[in-house]
């Protein structure tokens, strides 16, 4: 292990992390709030500057990573920035608790959005900043951010810092032809941010909060951006305008694209865009997926508490359909009493996630088309044993390694799923088996399996809201401390795509070879 | 598509299901039963019979199969077993619905165990005994049956069909091995059949049901036996007493095992019996779920209904979880309300099941061993490149293209669960996502997405009894038609292992090539 090499690029990142801490800074002193809350952000940000630079200090005499010293560094790079992003929500007394701020601030990162905070309202700007702008920050990953902006690291270190962090099983190849796309793909990240805000300006402020407008609409940028899905008003965006509910579901369904994809248009290559397979089977999922939700709304052939016009039928859809597809979490309404078919059509979704290359999570739409291509080859060669696949993706042809690694990819999930749904089960907030009794938007606190299977599934696939117990209008704070540091992890494989966290954690890794 | 033998081997298997159905006829005549029940067998068995011969009669110009005709035959075979067994259950008017005697049967043949009869009470003896009959046929295969008794059958077409018939990832390579070898492991099936019924003989009889010992034993042994689990008391086994219970466990889990290993003791090879890694992790497996189960129900951390003695939740833990992973569905108590922790042990073991080449269903112990050092693989490859997999499965050295078909196997098998669920979501008998009201045992109608859920894992898994609406004391008949349908051919796809029913409707099948 070079465990120089190492320090220097994690202390590098831990001096960006102080520096990112500014701005939530800064909002703290815009509105004035009490002495805790600035020194909230003052103790990390010297911490970090501190042992960052310390870091630093030792010379490695190797200047290259190793392919597991990369993936090894992703995961540890991830697990400190969480322990220190913490720490504002401790000192500023908003969240006391440790596990719980840390679970706040990597549910953060990890464009989660799975929230402990039970009262929105007594939260402070700085902190809703922080926790907002982490999700922004994380969508696009740490590390890529400090490697492709910091022009001393080398070449051969970083495709296996941005491989390590990269969703989706083929944009690592993208990313590592050219450190300048790259760097051009940060840059639409940030004039898509910049045009969501701008539009929502144009909203009328959310009654009640006039003042706030442009606070909140950085915010609910933010969380779109990041595919996070904070919320910072009770009931998330439920109170906001149906002009802003509509732009949010737009630029979520763009920000689950894959950013290579606008890249390609700003090259030109339109044409290319449209033979996208990825983009045409992510927006027919969103299409066919929307549709269903939709006719389950308006059919009403089961009871259920809401009534909708049609229109707002549609826009509680779309909005919901687009949230969890890109494993957002934004919620309009309460989906945790909406009939079967519009439930069980978002789980399905929830399982699919966005595209590859974008800032959604989930097994990405682009790891379902190969292996659905793959069953078919399987098939394929049973009934004909002389078949020779010519499967292609994206007109590149479909090799058996990448077939191969979506199948262990999707088992290793199952299995980890049900690996973590069994430790949520030692839980004493677990009632029976019978699950949660629901009454006009109020819930039992008990947990049915449900709500460990679908908060495990959010917290993999890094939605945040789940059903049951953890709806959309409650919290994770129910969950004992064991549970939430069970899930903190949970939502770290989601986020580094599971490989990096299973490398950190082998012993075989940090042996010499 | 050489017709004219598949037409042959179907016609064989039909005479073969006529003769298989006089065993009924006769416990009809025993019980003195009316008209209606005699004449429901006899039907099916003149029809079976005349078009069984009439399908005989074309001479093939190939006597042998490729593997795709094989694999579409075996799916074949057990629709047309299933549609023709379910012909008594209609015309004795104990299941008049031709749709649910489908879902019935093929529960049987499939050894699901999923039953849509909500009082066991009112059905006839001869019912009963088909029923259960039908898991013990179904166990070790219908086509196996055929194959390795009639000693015409060549042996390069059997070779195929065993392969699509047999359960589990590995057994094909030792059933393939020798005609011999499976009709002394159907012998080893028979012996311990016969063995379990003996013990059984030696309880003293279910009180108030003193006359129907022998016919009691029979049934509760084709049901472990075939690991089917369809009860013939109300309550499944509750009623049966507590050593007939350990009885009935102990054969479950023998019945659980890959059944070489008996014939490796047999001939004398002990010694590698016991070095089984499967066996080793098959037991390791069931003693920690039992376990868990045990510490469950006796610390009580949560509510449930039932106040069990020490020995009660022994004896409850180690049925259910033999019940359970050996798939089987046999219940002695209502699982559905237990704590989280012991129904979540019990979800996992659902998934993972019997050992590969036993009559038990799921993923398979095998296969989970297989992709657990898949994936452990997998991580050592990316730590160290030059790392060359030495990985070892009982004794043999487990190729990467193995590893590949289990991966896509689990892969397959998840998407699927999620298909049907969907389906399912379009039942009218779904209720929100609230889920179940439990109140001493009664449950309401309505479906939650945990129903929906566990009925298809049940289904899929050939275990019968799933959870909340569909738990051990309710059934089936609440679903639509179409979901009905939808889950009779999820059983099919779980019992013969996902592809020969994909082969069998796949277009391609059936062009020439």
């Amino acid at each position: 292990m070079n465990y120089k090499k190492l320090g220097k690029i994690l202390g590098k990142i831990m001096v960006l992390e102080s520096i990112l801490m500014i701005a939530p800074l800064i909002v703290s002193f815009v509105y004035k709030e009490d002495l805790k809350h600035k020194l909230g952000f003052v103790v990390p940000i010297v911490l970090l500057t501190l042992i960052g630079f310390l870091l630093q200090i030792p010379k490695p005499k190797r200047n290259t990573l190793y392919q597991k010293e990369g993936f090894a560094l992703t995961a540890m790079v991830w697990i400190v920035m969480a322990l220190f992003g913490a720490i504002p929500f401790v000192i500023s007394g908003d969240v006391p608790n440790y596990v719980n701020a840390c679970f706040e601030i990597m549910s953060g990162f990890t464009t989660t959005g799975a929230s402990i905070i039970t009262d929105i309202t007594v939260i402070s700007h700085s902190i809703l900043f922080w926790r907002s702008f982490s999700h922004w920050i994380g969508g696009m990953g740490i590390l890529v951010f400090v490697l492709i902006f910091i022009p001393e690291s080398d070449d051969g270190s970083s495709m296996h810092l941005l491989r390590a962090e990269s969703p989706g099983p083929q944009v690592g190849k993208i990313v590592s032809k050219m450190k300048v796309t790259t760097r051009i793909l940060y840059l639409i990240y940030l004039g898509l941010t910049v045009l969501e805000v701008i539009i929502l300006m144009f909203d009328k402020p959310v009654a009640g909060y006039e003042s706030e407008q442009f606070f909140f609409s950085l915010l609910a940028t933010f969380g779109s951006a990041g595919t996070g899905g904070f919320g910072f008003l009770p009931g998330s965006m439920e109170l906001m305008n149906p002009f802003s509910q509509y732009v949010i579901s737009i630029f979520l369904i763009l920000f689950g694209c894959n950013f290579s994809l606008y890249y390609l248009i700003l090259i030109g290559k339109i044409k290319s865009v449209l033979k996208s397979e990825e983009l045409k089977s992510y927006l027919f999922i969103i299409g066919s997926a929307v549709a269903f939700v939709f006719i389950s709304l308006v059919w009403r052939f089961e009871t259920f508490p809401q009534q909708y016009t049609t229109e707002e039928a549609f826009r509680h859809s779309l909005f919901q359909v687009a949230s969890l597809i890109t494993t957002t979490g934004y919620t309009t309404t309460d989906y945790n009493v909406w009939p079967m078919l519009a439930t069980t059509t978002l789980i399905v979704v929830m399982f699919i996630g966005g595209m590859a290359g974008s800032t959604g999570g989930g097994i990405k739409v682009s790891r379902i088309i190969i292996a659905i291509k793959g069953a078919y080859i399987n098939v394929r060669k049973l009934i004909n044993p002389r078949y020779v696949p010519k499967a292609k993706i994206e007109g590149k042809s479909l090799e058996e390694n990448t077939i191969n690694d979506v199948f262990a990819f999707i088992t290793l999930y199952l299995f980890i799923i049900l690996g973590v749904v069994f430790l949520l089960s030692f839980d004493p907030v677990n009632g029976t088996m019978t699950g949660i009794v629901s009454d006009a938007g109020m819930y039992e606190v008990k947990h049915g399996f449900f709500s460990n299977f679908s908060s495990t599934l959010a917290c993999i696939s890094n939605i945040g809201p789940a059903f049951e117990a953890i709806g959309p209008y409650a919290s994770y704070v129910g969950y004992s401390a064991f549970s939430k540091i069970v899930l903190t992890f949970t939502m770290m494989v989601g986020r580094l795509e599971i490989l990096p966290v299973l490398i950190l954690f082998s012993p075989k890794t940090w042996k010499k070879i």
